[in-house]
């Protein structure tokens, strides 16, 4: 294990994806970025994309729309292979919710609605509002077991907080066989960690692009739906991109054929641009290979934290096998917040805190260095072995 | 009447608001754009924010949010005063789609759902979904009356086809006396027409910002609630942003105190940038000027419709009085298809088609000159006079 600054630099020294570092704007090297499992950095090349896009909606204007109108199905399929999804079975409009909403009110059959009861607020805000509607149940619950009388379940691929990595595969395998359609949750894991979403047999999925896939704050999120899953499936939110032929404009709605049933509104051409070099960006790298340098640096941080840390009340939260943990590291202490407000403002780390008592450090493989795992869990153990934290409020407020 | 291109250019030279044509990129001046309400021009203003916003993103990262998680609401408060709204009365945030979804969904009581035949299509599919899944009835009318057993009016302040502008003030007056919940669609006349939301007591609205608002393909819609009006209205779909303290993140979901409520999924933020910047262009130039300017301009486009294009087969068939008309002229011919095309591509003169039969000629009063009316107008008869449009396929296709 290289606990030493010299160790952590020769594992810099030998990364196959060092490159890719330079291929994001990084104004200030000094500051130690681990919170792009929240709002990934933005990419050179997305920078200059959103500058010629703009300047194509100067100069084409209204001529530019069939360039324009097929993006989400563009970007769809920039994203596909980070997630192990086909051509056309992915779709990036509207946000993570919006999707989620959509889809889970498609698939979702008579009976209750399951869900973990850690997910990710907004997932449980949803489906709290279909069941609403509907009149069904909702069950939260901490593993899945008991799916007599489910008619949908809804899972976080990795856990926002803790980091674990929920076994695909296998909860897949289980709903199929209980009959129970299934709509994972990517947002943590899609672009740092292998989904394999056809391999596993696995038919809805959603997902966001501002944090793995580096799209920037808001873009747009995006569903999946297996080529064999969309059968006769309705998106409760019928809009003009979502009718089989959009420009006739006269008749009722009927859904088009494919995954663009799925659109609602006209779609956010900037947004999508964004989203589509982002995923190029893994594509590139390779989620194989992401995923190998993540593993390596999530494990040299929970080694860190075990080293300098523990003694200062610190206790990892994330499993420590590497089957079971996504690509961020929470690390649980009384005084969370403050230590994340300082960290912040005097010692130049970014991490985020989640309530009540997670400070979250995340691994973002295409531009993270060794080094920089190192020199943060540093300066962590530095400003909490003096104290530094102390003056600060101990009431949580805003951190996004 | 104003006929020869003197007499325009007399007009352009005492046009108050002439030199707001200077806030916009205008690469091609040849090119003669008379499709702002499909998708406006780019703003000087708005190209370097989004590069601004671009960079903000790049250099603050994820210490970016404070500053920007309250786009919906400035941006929504920047569209306000277009639409005769006041502060905190309007959200910028998702499609137009899906906002409609939303505040249908929230303010239809048991009971049919009126709209007009002639909506825009999205808004009939949306409320086609809305009656499915409630088990509910669309009726589609002509004319507002009839409203025992409604439940919730959705109607177009203005035709997107014919141009024609709905009495806001005495179908709002009407609804209220029924009792009846009603959302107006301003996508087609904000920007352009006063609206007068508070004044009429108008409870609901939603629109876009891509068309008269000049924020950019995709650009995010609105809505309004008025500020009484809110009561114990809930979105049917729930999500963080909407939550009224989001980032307590532990307890069940409960909808904020204000508008914000409609808010789902994390909001786009350049898109909100460049929402945000349109309004501010609408408000500096004044909505009554605008008004004045769009209702001399398209008089002068009907009259030199009259004069030069009735002899060759075209009819007018947007009103022709002030009050009843918006800010485009739709003009009807057996062949508009291929004079669409052939305009385009011969003329260069963009106007948009809409099926059957319709050549839709859009005034936007911030860019659009007198003479570009009348240039226009020129270059459209002496190109059906010559049957320029002959050559061209009769079958219409794709035109947004």
């Amino acid at each position: 294990v290289a606990l030493t600054r010299e160790d952590a630099a020769a594992l810099d020294a030998r990364d196959p994806l060092a490159g890719f570092r330079d291929a994001f704007v990084i104004d200030d090297p000094g500051l130690l970025y681990l919170d792009g499992n929240s709002l990934g950095r933005l990419p050179v090349a997305t920078r200059e994309r959103l500058v010629a896009m703009t300047g194509d909606w100067g100069s084409s204007l209204v001529s530019g729309w069939p360039g324009w109108i097929d993006f989400p199905r563009r970007a769809g399929d920039a994203i596909a292979p980070v997630i192990g999804a086909g051509p056309g079975e992915v779709l990036a409009c509207d946000s993570v919710t919006v999707n989620l909403f959509k889809l889970a009110g498609a698939a979702h059959r008579d009976g209750a609605i399951v869900c973990q009861v850690d997910a990710f607020p907004t997932d449980r805000y949803v489906l709290e509002g279909l069941v609403a509607a509907r009149g069904a149940e909702l069950r939260l619950v901490d593993g899945l077991s008991g799916l007599d009388g489910a008619g949908l379940v809804v899972w976080s691929h990795v856990d926002y907080r803790t980091g674990e990595l929920a076994d695909l595969p296998a909860i897949t395998a289980a709903c199929r066989d209980a009959g129970v359609p299934l709509v994972w949750d990517l947002s943590h894991s899609a672009g740092a960690v292998p989904v394999g979403l056809n391999a596993a047999g696995a038919e809805f999925a959603v997902g966001c692009t501002y944090k793995y896939l580096n799209a920037g704050p808001g873009a747009p999120g995006y569903l999946y739906v297996a080529a064999g899953a969309l059968r006769d499936l309705r998106s409760p939110i019928q809009g003009w991109f979502g009718q089989a032929e959009q420009f006739a404009m006269e008749r009722p709605y009927q859904p088009a054929a494919g995954i663009e049933r799925f659109l609602a509104g006209t779609p956010p051409i900037l947004g999508l641009a964004a989203a589509e070099e982002g995923a190029r960006l893994v594509n590139a790298a390779g989620i194989e290979a992401i995923r190998a340098k993540s593993l390596a640096q999530t494990a040299l941080l929970i080694d860190l934290a075990d080293a300098w840390l523990a003694p200062l009340g610190f206790t990892v939260a994330t499993p420590r096998e590497d089957g079971r943990r996504g690509s961020h590291v929470a690390l649980r202490h009384p005084d969370a917040w403050r230590i994340t407000r300082a960290l912040v403002e005097r010692a130049r780390v970014i991490p985020d805190f989640r309530p009540p008592d997670v400070v979250r450090l995340g691994i973002a493989p295409l531009y993270t260095r060794f080094t920089d795992v190192h020199d943060a869990l540093a300066r962590l153990r530095d400003l909490v072995a003096a104290g530094g934290h102390e003056s600060y409020d101990l009431a949580p407020g805003r951190v996004t």
